[in-house]
């Protein structure tokens, strides 16, 4: 069930819960800014850890003063509720 | 000096002293195939490391299996020898 793809109507929905994600090719997408390469990375660290707890791994970008991630579920085809509960434990992390 | 944006004709020299480095907008660039998202977050790490150290950094791309690096000096507008230097220390850290 919660590997089902979402409507796009079911998708927008979702988006109010969220801040700031958007949708990007089948993904859901938000890029967060820090001060430097280090702190990049740091965050991106602790999204990996997230990710492996939930078994379930974004792609990301990032570089010096940014990290954007990418959520998608492959075997679904386009976004699904575990998408969403990535970027919401993603969101958890930012604000801790 | 080594901060001076190379010519094409430069460029393409530098890329024959490499292994499966490509030019893409101004930038090098190389994909790394790994196992999963752990690995390629491991390697992500150690890059990571070796750019702190020569204080020039990559933009990275990378999700399960893979793992993508950009790099480019940003103030000299182009490709310059610190963004053929970081590419072989990447390439060093894959070979160990």
């Amino acid at each position: 069930m919660e590997r089902k793809k979402l409507s796009v109507a079911e998708i927008e929905t979702g988006l109010l819960g969220l801040t700031d994600w958007r949708t990007a090719n089948e993904k859901l997408a938000k890029k967060f800014d820090f001060a430097d390469f280090a702190a990049s990375l740091e965050f991106v660290n602790r999204v990996g850890a997230v990710a492996e707890r939930l078994d379930h791994h974004p792609d990301v970008l990032f570089g010096w003063g940014y990290a954007e991630f990418f959520i998608t579920t492959h075997d679904a085809g386009g976004i699904t509720h575990r998408d969403f509960e990535l970027a919401r434990e993603i969101d958890e992390l930012a604000a801790n």
